[in-house]
């Protein structure tokens, strides 16, 4: 499949990486591809710099967010939560048109230091924002509840675990969960339709505690019936 | 362990009919015990009356919330969350005092229909206001997580799941920790001070969302590291 990864950060390049393993024909968009390749630092966090990181994915390309999306079949939104909105716009309604939108987005908001709280919740999500924005996309929100990693390796953890899809289309629902198959993911919980987001984006404040109390990002949710 | 169990609902019966069980002394707290124990109908949700329930629990007392509160080692509140600081507030700070209060409660506003939404969330949760509303107690927030009878027969599942506590203080968080073990809990993760409840409150939207998906209230997180 023809897929769209918006983002450079460490989701865009795990989806982006372990899509291409997978056969398929992945395009990274990005605000302006000569910037982001003319970096040679990495980030705060030990990750290489994308000029590194795409010497070792030489299958991966990268684009404007309009041309990535133009071409492809899927899109993926692996963007910051709080330039989601404006990255989507960026790529062109009438480029998304049609498309299902894989958003992997959380809205996490660090301007009032740690732990991020949330800019939108409980009565609205992110996934609903993007929804109404681009009202022509079929937008299923998944992925958002696991490090990046378990995102397309889950076989890191001893066994399987949870993940979710929430969307008001079937059909896209159902392509974003034969990609998470290809990943591994062996239990994948249909929430319901997109309001069914505000559920999984608010999962976040647990997590990042989980992370703190459990001093590691490689845990995931297992739902027990 | 002489305890008291405020809330007279589904989850005080739980786990006020546990404790009993398991041979500690236990007082239900409710605002008039006469008015509770005159109601002879169940609830909307096929649940038997406080008087039948009772009639199955002789061992297990009731008296208002003061007069339960008194003479208890350990506070359980298993109000409605809306309800709670009001229930304590009746319990009376000066025999809530240097003692625990395992915080069940979820801050669940259900007056905008359903799904329901929280009263507070994200940067101030229900455990943080019963902390500041008595801060000579000490406040654990646990097992408003899962379904009242998980949280007492947590074997009702095909394997062990996770719950967790939140608190500022570690004596508190062992005593609590050592009850939930009482009721066969294997996997306690302490997530931090009482902000970390903001964590597991958080998780009610997700909760709701995964029992109308999979149609059943019996299941529970479990944390996979």
């Amino acid at each position: 499949m023809n897929i769209a990864v918006l983002g450079t950060g460490m989701v865009g390049r795990a989806i982006a990486g372990r899509l291409s393993q997978l056969g398929h024909a992945v395009i990274i968009g990005t605000r302006n591809p000569d910037a982001t390749l003319a970096r040679t630092d990495g980030d705060r966090m030990g990750n290489p710099s994308y000029q590194a990181w795409a010497a070792e994915h030489p299958a991966v390309q990268l684009a404007t967010f309009a041309d990535a999306v133009a071409g492809s079949e899927l899109v993926v939104n692996a963007t910051n939560g709080s330039a989601a909105l404006e990255a989507l716009t960026l790529a062109g309604a009438e480029h998304l048109a049609g498309k299902v939108i894989l958003d992997i987005a959380n809205p996490l908001d660090f301007s009032h230091g740690m732990p991020p709280t949330l800019f939108v919740k409980d009565t609205d999500s992110l996934g609903e924002q993007i929804q109404r924005a681009f009202p022509l996309s079929r937008v299923v929100k998944s992925l958002n509840t696991l490090n990046a990693a378990l995102m397309v390796h889950p076989d890191l953890l001893p066994e399987g675990t949870s993940v979710f899809v929430s969307g008001n289309d079937p059909d896209a629902k159902s392509t974003v969960t034969a990609i998470l198959a290809e990943f591994g993911h062996t239990d994948v919980i249909d929430l319901g339709d997109i309001t069914s987001a505000r559920g999984t984006e608010m999962l976040l404040p647990m997590w990042l505690r989980l992370m703190g109390a459990l001093g590691t990002a490689t845990f995931n949710f297992k739902i027990v019936r």
